[in-house]
């Protein structure tokens, strides 16, 4: 396992620079502190495919054990309807602020394996990058804060409270979360979450995600005749629910790339032309982007650019697609089914459930006669703009300020964690989403990678945090 | 196993009636036919499939051993670069007409197996009708023939020269049975083709198909992305292969259900106002249609009937389509690529070739910038119309009446045999279409099947066509 070139590459150059002590703690324990991640990322955590359930438990598991082996204390794993969240806190003083620290440890189905340049779940490090599925989303960025704990416990311990809620169903809707936290206001009771589940633009340019896209996920099914039939004999008599599946779902979209759906943009919050310039400033390039994708051009919404379309506005993407024959050669057939996984993303003050009945309402009303439409919704999560004027974000900011030399840019983020909108609405409390992931590191994707730098970028500039938000609370 | 009801439903009225002695020889035999049958059903002879590959040899072999048991003469498997041609016949006297009997062994895939209601390749006789793949695609119809040969063997012996030649890849695009015909004219030399690879209206409808379309089928590919990302990151500003598949494959039809690919109906022979109202004769119900096949309304081209748009007009169908996550749950993923199978039935005087350019060449213009679009062309088939004025077509339909007791009607097929037109262009026969099938046979589908009555009536009727032919040619 190569040692990280370049971990140390933005030295602090202001006040509060992380303690040597902490410094020589972290270069000689890192090499470690992979071999742990590494071990739990062979778990197969996959949520979304229940003939892996048996590793989601055995990874909720490992979890709980690295927890107690750093003095987290109290921990356990608590029972839901679906997969246990692994809980464990350290109270050293009612007085001081506490931080509830949320992540996931499930993690994305891998498929298809046959991309992967290395197996999903043998992780490797090459080229100062952690391959693995979950090594970024979320194993890596949790396994950070159990490491950050065990700094901070070595280096004079816990500034403040804190409070740990690892859940394992976040890739397939977070279902149970919502109870548990219900069940639980007291023993969850805090003055702030913090979550590391989300990225930074790139390794020099540190940032905070501010806002998030909500999600409204539908699986849909067009039924034509009620058996797949020969299409030399029948074709051309027959609605083919392929044919309309395609029709219906092209017309989502118009000409502009404006969504059709009949009131799905009533209420999204439209930027002032000041926050606009202001988040034009953010360093951006479409070449770049599209080379980095391997894009011959760029696409999307008219009236907006590339980092508007995947922040600030609604989109809608067929996920996944399905029907007749997929097998080698040819068959000449008209199936009897088609079916289509379909997602849109939300912005402010968009909601799950008005978007979900928006979208069930109007595909169904677009099917020719002939076929039949079934809709039938999977989880939904709401947008959510998290302040940036708060003690907490001002915490997060001076943190990654320290350790990476220059101040984070907060930004509009494209994907969903909706449990923010959630904490917000059950619990009371504002989330910093210090995340340290980056784009390209291929989550949801064949070789999902996540860089040694974050990795040990996070663990450094976590302990900052606690610091900053414990002294800023206290005066 | 039970005995066909209804058999003998129709007792011929007029002249020629099958002998007494040859009817209690079918009647009598019944069960062994099937039972032969049941057993070459059992070999999945799937040609698509390369791991059903040494099952198509196996049922090669199986039709050898029953062609000689019955006394076809110089049964050989001809090696091809594919698949083996079985070759047989029985040579009586060089100035008796020669009929060239055609066929294949090889079966279409029998997936989605979990909607057959018994095994594919497990034959069942139930209802009075064979359910098994193949049974009557065509291992059925073929069986026919080589139990036809048996009869007339042991009622007096065959009236005419028969030569056999059944291949393995007819539902692959019979790639390698053109350059086995080029390559042996003179074995193949005979007066006319006879295929049973059709069907009948109804059992009490007899039938003989005069016209068939042809095919284009391609293989699609959009590739977008370099890689599946997450949709939540870059949904909205990156050209999603799916949603751009569906609009492209939608623009294939306007609101009409016209094709749109430029110069496509440029050669289609229009019907004149008799030939339609000839057509329109024909029994048919929609309603009938519809209920048959659950369908909740009639679909097709502007401006023609259900009748006419399965057999007179040329037609576009996707036959299977993929791409993205389409397994269990919610996967949020931007697929790097979508795929689909699009066939054209074609009619006189579109060709395969023409065709094929146009969708190609349209398909690739369409594709908006930012994705790249491959297009495979699998194999295409010519349309054919037969002659309804030859000796071979009124010794077909004359045996028919025989055996049916009723007139049989010329119709225009819906599906296609492309050997049809190359058998005319390269031994310049015609063919007779003397096939006794059921649209309601679900050839292609699950749960395939073939009528007892249809498998017996067959075998009954193929010795008139014989006695028939030898009487008209020598006259």
């Amino acid at each position: 396992m190569p040692a990280a070139p370049g971990f140390f590459l933005f030295l602090p150059s202001h006040s509060n620079p992380t303690p040597a002590r902490m410094t020589s703690y972290l270069e000689s324990n890192q090499e470690r502190f992979l071999s742990e991640l590494l071990d739990w990322l062979r778990i197969p955590s996959v949520s979304a495919d229940p003939k892996f359930h048996g590793d989601v438990l055995k990874a909720a598991d490992y979890l709980k054990a690295r927890l107690e082996e750093v003095g987290v204390e109290n921990v356990e794993l608590c029972q839901t309807a679906g997969n246990p969240i692994v809980y464990g806190d350290k109270l050293i003083d009612p007085s001081l602020p506490t931080v509830l620290v949320y992540g996931h440890y499930d993690v994305q189905p891998a498929d298809p394996y046959e991309l992967w340049t290395s197996p999903p779940f043998e992780p490797v490090v090459k080229d100062g990058k952690i391959y693995a599925r979950g090594a970024c989303d979320d194993k890596g960025q949790v396994y950070m804060h159990v490491k950050a704990f065990e700094v901070l416990m070595q280096d004079g311990g816990m500034p403040c409270n804190v409070k740990f809620m690892f859940e394992g169903e976040e890739e397939v809707g977070s279902s149970n979360l919502g109870i548990f936290v219900k069940a639980n206001k007291e023993k969850l009771k805090a003055d702030v979450i913090l979550i590391s589940d989300t990225g930074i633009l790139a390794n020099d340019v540190p940032s905070i995600e501010v806002g998030l896209r909500g999600l409204s996920y539908h699986e849909v099914e067009v039924t034509g005749p009620n058996r797949d039939l020969h299409s030399g004999l029948y074709g051309g008599a027959v609605a083919n629910p392929i044919n309309v599946l395609c029709q219906m779902i092209a017309s989502l979209h118009d000409e502009n790339n404006h969504i059709t759906i009949p009131a799905f943009y009533d209420n999204v919050a439209e930027l002032s032309a000041e926050d606009r310039a202001e988040m034009a400033k953010a360093p951006h390039s479409d070449d770049e982007f599209k080379q980095s994708i391997g894009l011959t051009d760029i696409y999307g919404e008219k009236g907006y650019s590339s980092m508007e379309r995947t922040s600030i506005r609604p989109t809608l993407d067929v996920n996944g697609i399905w029907g007749g024959y997929t097998g080698e050669g040819a068959k000449t057939v008209i199936a009897s089914k088609a079916y289509a996984k379909i997602s849109m993303r939300l912005v402010p003050h968009q909601t799950a459930d008005e978007i979900t009945a928006l979208f069930r309402q109007h595909f169904i009303s677009i099917a020719p006669s002939g076929v039949t439409v079934k809709v039938t919704p999977h989880h939904g999560g709401e947008p959510v703009v998290t302040p940036t004027d708060s003690v907490a974000y001002k915490a997060a900011a001076d943190a990654m300020e320290t350790t990476f030399g220059t101040r984070p840019i907060p930004t509009r983020g494209g994907g969903s964690i909706p449990i923010v909108a959630m904490f917000k609405s059950e619990l009371g409390l504002d989330t910093v989403l210090l995340g340290f992931g980056l784009d390209s590191d291929a989550i949801h994707s064949p070789n999902e990678h996540f860089g040694v730098f974050n990795f040990m970028k996070g663990i450094e500039t976590i302990p900052h945090f606690y610091r900053n938000y414990a002294a800023a609370m206290k005066a």
